[in-house]
């Protein structure tokens, strides 16, 4: 199992840690050999190399069979969005150049955590999502620019009929193996992509006569997601939406320390954690490991079809929990252990 | 006071009923004298004249000191959203037209509706933010298209640093009144409207030294507004990213039925209800008016100055809820009135 380890800023290198020694001790208990291999991202390769996706990482995950990737963004960089160079611009190199073009972000529920969500029970109870987000188009990789005088700026936001099929596609396949409901979620009433979007797959209906579609506005969806979020179950969108979506849907299950992603490529598929960097824990031995825990499952599962050891590895995620060996963002008032002590014990 | 009146589709004649008859009650104990005029809009004006914003209908509103407004949709349009003559059409045409270029959009709670909030007490209690959406620019004004063999579809998204400044200067006055913290909603790490919308508020801090700025982004909003959305006070930005942020924000209140809004223009300001035209409820007489009756108030006191007037109407409304006075959607377990049943007694 070749594998590209892309542990990026602020935590990213310590959760990747944990991710490592489960799933080492995975493929030894397996039989199977895991070569990993370390690449920069993100500030830390700005700060190596001045720029935060380069060639040489490039080409490290072009010839992986996956990525593990941890979490990129300094505080540096954040008042100022104009900045040259920024951690972000790797990311989107990063997702156009290994044709990542579907984000895979699942929202579920842990019975134990549940009263960690900011919702009611009886709301988030059940809860059991996924969104599907387009990654490679939309308004982040459309032309934009400034007028002469700077007081003019436009975006534009660009999408073709074989994009919206290849996304589409995917999520029909996933409904199919759930509860075959899949919803489009657009801006129909408005935006003429959108229109593109609901008639192509309109026009996929007939192939998945099983499937049973809705189309929804997102400002409609970001309405039902907080309301009554147990009623979704497979849901496809465009990049910004599914940025706006996917971060909503992650904090109502009151488990965004838990939540794996993976991104689907053309060339080779990627797998991380929904947080952030969170660089005020970075160092501290303190971070959940968790979610970067979960995507090496996902990583086993999706990308090399090990399903038996993606198990284990969720069954022994569950056992942490059940049992407390978690760090202090779980811990309430029980002992908290550091993120390198949950990686050992799950290891 | 001269008021242009824009009952809609669905409940919308209904509710604007009630909102009709407490306004001039508190005309007729203020001496003050209304003069009210109809105007065809939505689906109806779609029906009666074959566009949802006839010219007729513009005249009006533009002859009036303020526009009262019910809600527009009918789900005969809604499978359909490429129908060449659409109710938004209207919506967005009169927009523009009327120059409605701030859409205010408070999200507060009742104590007495707090348990209807999809969120924990601990999480709602205390919310009272205010979203000012850009209403007339953007990917919504931008231009759209489609190739020639219609395979692949844009939209642009267009601001100007003028419309930034115009819908900003709004934002700090409104923040100086109130807790004097701003908060900018963009996604400035990928789009350069957002960079220039940053730049620009950036530049007018010095303007308003008492307020504390903040810049999140879209996605960064999208959560925390779940999480602690009594963080927030006011919050600025732009056209889409407020439809989807108003949208959520409605919902986590548990009083959706009870938000009034305001659309500041050029040339007169409309209030309306920010719930949908409901039409599985239309003609029941069991749609909740209060969201209409309070946009009265807010035009009684934004569009005329009349403070005192506004006053009266909250007040009423919060005897209406104390004593039981309602529609079936808060009535829980006890008597449900008719929608002109609350009206009259409000009246
Ligand atoms: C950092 C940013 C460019 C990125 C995005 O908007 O895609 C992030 O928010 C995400 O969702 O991965
Ligand atoms: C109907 C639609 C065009 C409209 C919008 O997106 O502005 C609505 O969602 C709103 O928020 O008033």
């Amino acid at each position: 199992l070749n594998i590209a380890l892309l542990a990026g800023d602020g935590i990213g290198p310590e959760v990747i840690d944990q991710a490592v020694k489960v799933s080492n001790a995975v493929a030894k208990k397996f039989n199977h050999e895991i070569s990993w291999t370390a690449a920069l991202t993100g500030a830390a390769a700005i700060d190596a190399v001045g720029e935060p996706y380069p060639d040489s990482t490039h080409e490290i995950c072009m010839a992986a069979d996956a990525v593990l990737f941890g979490a990129i963004g300094h505080p540096r960089f954040d008042n100022d969005p104009t900045a040259k160079v920024r951690p972000e611009q790797g990311l989107l190199k990063m997702r156009k150049a290994l044709g990542l073009y579907a984000n895979v972000r699942p929202t579920f529920t842990f019975p134990s955590l549940i009263d960690n969500s900011p919702l009611k029970r009886e709301r988030i109870e059940g809860t059991d999502l996924i969104i599907l987000r387009e990654l490679t188009g939309g308004i982040y990789f459309g032309e934009r620019g400034r007028s002469e005088d700077g007081n003019t700026a436009f975006d534009t936001c660009t999408y073709t009929k074989d994009e919206v099929v290849r996304l589409a596609k995917l999520g029909f396949e996933m409904a199919m193996t759930r509860s075959k409901k899949l919803c489009c979620v657009d801006k129909a009433n408005v935006l003429e992509t959108s229109r593109l979007w609901r008639q192509t797959v309109q026009a996929m209906e007939k192939d998945y006569p099983e499937v049973t579609v809705s189309y929804e506005f997102v400002d409609a969806v970001a309405m039902r997601l907080v309301q009554w979020p147990a009623s979704y179950d497979v849901l496809i969108t465009e990049n910004l939406f599914g940025d706006i979506l996917t971060d909503e849907a992650s904090v109502i299950s009151g488990s965004m320390g838990l939540m794996p992603s993976s991104s689907i490529g053309v060339h080779t598929s990627l797998f991380e954690p929904i947080h952030g960097s969170y660089p005020q824990a970075a160092g501290k031995d303190i971070a959940n490991p968790l979610a970067t825990v979960l995507s090496a499952a996902m990583m086993f599962e999706d990308a090399f079809g090990l399903k038996e050891e993606a198990e284990l590895i969720r069954e022994v995620v569950n056992k942490s929990l059940a049992e407390g060996i978690v760090t202090e963002d779980l811990a309430g008032k029980n002992k908290a252990y550091k993120t390198s002590e949950v990686g050992d014990w799950l290891a």
